[in-house]
């Protein structure tokens, strides 16, 4: 067999550090019309009227079918599966034997034996590997994202429509209220004509709801939302802005996946190809250790801590136990400092020595797993991930993870800006590495995905 | 007939400028992979060592076929056709009666009797539009700009290789030394065993070639390029690129087709659709007059009055002899003040009041046709138009047309940035406007563009 796993890669790569500091794709991708409208008014309207979310893209969708789902699930997820029934939906987690984050993806419950995993792959690929190899009456189907997706078709479309006004456009839409749809229940609307499945959920911690159907339904739908957004100034969201949302609502995107150490993960990463996502993703910015180990996250530091319940057994368990009593370390918003972050841009019209790194906006991410140093009297009291500017906040946000004493929002901090050395990253050209002022703040920065958005029903 | 024309539009639209101004099109379109590596190593691979540019999808290409295809392009031409010949080019300049310019375009003396025009459309419908209405034995067909283009499939691929190492790269790609092809002229090398035609021209002012052949023959040849590129620090230049090799270059794009106004014209705008470039067209930036013939060009102002030959009869003959005598303004780069773009940047993250209009990076323009007013002691001296960043030179810069008394290089001038009052452009966000500093430089900026480059044999 001359397939390369990721086993092989790693084995005859200089540690997976070095692997993936240097890979050479850029960061994660996101098909489709970069701006409809401009960007800044693409991200002000979530906060103040109403948007319309693509997500038919950037995601992989695992569909896992027969009568073991939910065994399969419930042995490899932290979330607890009492109660979960169709029409629920949750976001899954799943972690290695140490009890370190592989993915999470949301899983929807679709029907009685029937769940797709929808996300970044990692979750799936880890969930696809156990069907395959285990003890499980399963059949799995992947429908990948669109960059790994030659025939560039899915099986369905994937919009979200959010916002404060989004209740009343959806309301419009469906010819009538809305049925109940709690937060990560789902239940069905008519939009053109057409039935629509809808998730309570939304990506920006907005009222509004995530809807989906078949793929050749797709332009009818959503001609319909943006004809009828018009009067709710609707506007529709471009590749280039859609993934800032999550600096707003605090989901970080871009945990290094806990795969590439362990024996007991070995057989895992055999299974794995080379040219996944685990063996292509790129690791960048400022934080550095030789040890991938010192990259992977907890469910504690994602601020999964509330999942994690021990009322069945999975894969990390024990070492979950351990951990419990002791979060360590605390998801958090970062503010970056104004006049720093205008000091990098100063440095694009310096006549002598290279630029800092530039920044790109409104996403700054220049590697699929952003991991930059937040630093506290000089020394390294966490890390800092996706990173972006939010016209709502008039401000550049990351989303970090930090040590829990520097967790207060008011706290300040550092962020170191590049790379020092400079990797071979296609993404990243010659600059100097630079420290920058941050203050933390709550993870959801937004107030009203802090407050109010869990406990709603539209 | 229900088929609008841009006259029936214009009698429906509040004027010309207003319509414009308030045009639901964006910037000019650059379809393809945005970026490739980096926007600033891309931008800096065409000055250090070489780019492959993919102009494919962009411009327009007209054929024109028949006897009297020289007859027609001379009638409409300020450029003289004295000597022109298979396998030779030039860049054609049309003007209105009054002498104000329509468009240019490159023109491609393909074989005998057949020609094609090969840019924005503005010239090309000019020159179709007397094809088809006048008294000329020729026949037209037109391949279309992939923005325009449903069936996505263009006649001929169009790529240049440029930049210092470009030569040994061609040489290496033919297998021997190239042929002499003189600037403007056109000959034939072999990449990957496939016939090229090349033509002796560059957008960045940079040693190099142009090169075009079947559509079916274009991944073969540029992977072909990029294969060997590896040797010469080669770099696919993105879409979000590619059009700032012309701040460095000096040739504007964008001149407002002087079409709108005069009864001479008025057929021409009868038989022009509401919905070609001309009806679509967007106007933006501080630049404001009611009357559209203020965003007008001559040729002299654009830098090409050395292509006005009073050797033959065209359209506006008359009035450009008349300007003749008097250049009255020049053609300049503004070296925007690093500063102020900072202070630009720096209004992202001000709490109250709005922020400047966004400078987005590396190509700035946020309308089909830019204009924004040029200042000196508080006094329109000028237009800038096509605007963006170098990192080459590590400047914005702006391509501008002055009052000759303001063009000596180092003269300071202020740039007005924004819109009063904000248009309703979708690439508009609200905004304040703000005055920036800017110093006067030669067009093209580059030494060896403004030097070396139109003297050259490669």
């Amino acid at each position: 067999m001359s397939r390369k796993s990721l086993e092989d890669l790693l084995q005859s790569a200089d540690g997976p550090v070095e692997l993936l500091r240097n890979a050479q794709i850029g960061p994660y991708a996101f098909p489709g019309v970069p701006e409809f409208t401009n960007w800044r008014d693409e991200q002000r309207a979530w906060r103040e009227t109403c948007v319309l979310f693509d997500q038919s893209y950037h995601m992989t969708d695992l569909y896992i079918e027969g009568p073991d789902v939910i065994r399969l699930l419930s042995d490899l997820g932290i979330n607890s599966f009492e109660g979960f029934a169709p029409d629920k939906a949750k976001q899954f987690v799943a972690c290695n034997h140490e009890g370190y984050v592989i993915g999470d993806a949301i899983l929807f419950y679709l029907e009685e034996n029937r769940v797709s995993l929808v996300g970044r792959p990692t979750a799936h690929n880890w969930v696809q590997y156990h069907a395959e190899s285990g003890d499980y009456d399963v059949t799995v189907e992947r429908d990948e994202r669109y960059a790994v997706n030659p025939a560039r078709r899915r099986k369905l479309y994937r919009y979200q429509v959010q916002g404060p006004n989004a209740t009343e456009l959806l309301e419009k839409l469906n010819g009538g209220p809305l049925p109940e749809i709690p937060f990560f229940n789902m239940g069905e609307i008519t939009i053109a004509g057409r039935k629509v499945r809808a998730l309570g959920h939304g990506m920006a911690g907005q009222p509004g709801l995530e809807i989906f159907g078949p793929w050749e339904e797709r332009d009818e739908v959503r001609s319909a939302i943006v004809e009828a957004g018009r009067d709710y100034g609707l506007r529709q969201v471009g590749s280039r802005t859609y993934a800032t949302n999550t600096l707003e609502s605090g989901w970080i995107p871009s945990p290094c996946p806990a795969v590439y150490t362990g024996e007991k993960m070995k057989p895992y990463r055999e299974w794995l190809p080379a040219d996944g996502y685990e063996g292509m993703a790129s690791l960048g910015g400022s934080f550095y250790s030789e040890d991938i180990t010192d990259y992977y996250f907890t469910p504690y530091d994602l601020g999964y801590g509330r999942f994690v319940r021990f009322d069945h057994d999975f894969v990390g368990r024990e070492a979950l136990e351990e951990m419990s009593g002791n979060p360590g370390r605390k998801k958090v918003t970062l503010v970056w400092n104004g006049e720093d972050v205008t000091r990098v841009f100063a440095t694009l019209f310096r006549e002598e020595g290279d630029p800092a790194k530039y920044i790109d906006l409104p996403l700054s991410n220049y590697a699929t797993l952003p991991y930059d140093a937040v630093l506290k009297n000089g020394s390294v009291i966490g890390v800092s991930t996706y990173t972006g500017y939010s016209y709502n906040e008039r401000a550049m946000l990351s989303l970090a993870v930090v040590d829990a004493e520097h967790s207060e929002p008011g706290t300040e901090v550092a962020l170191l800006w590049g790379e020092e050395p400079n990797t071979t990253k296609p993404t990243v050209e010659r600059h100097v590495q630079t420290e920058l002022r941050a203050t933390v703040a709550p993870a959801p920065i937004s107030e009203f995905a802090r407050t109010a958005y869990r406990t709603r029903t539209i």
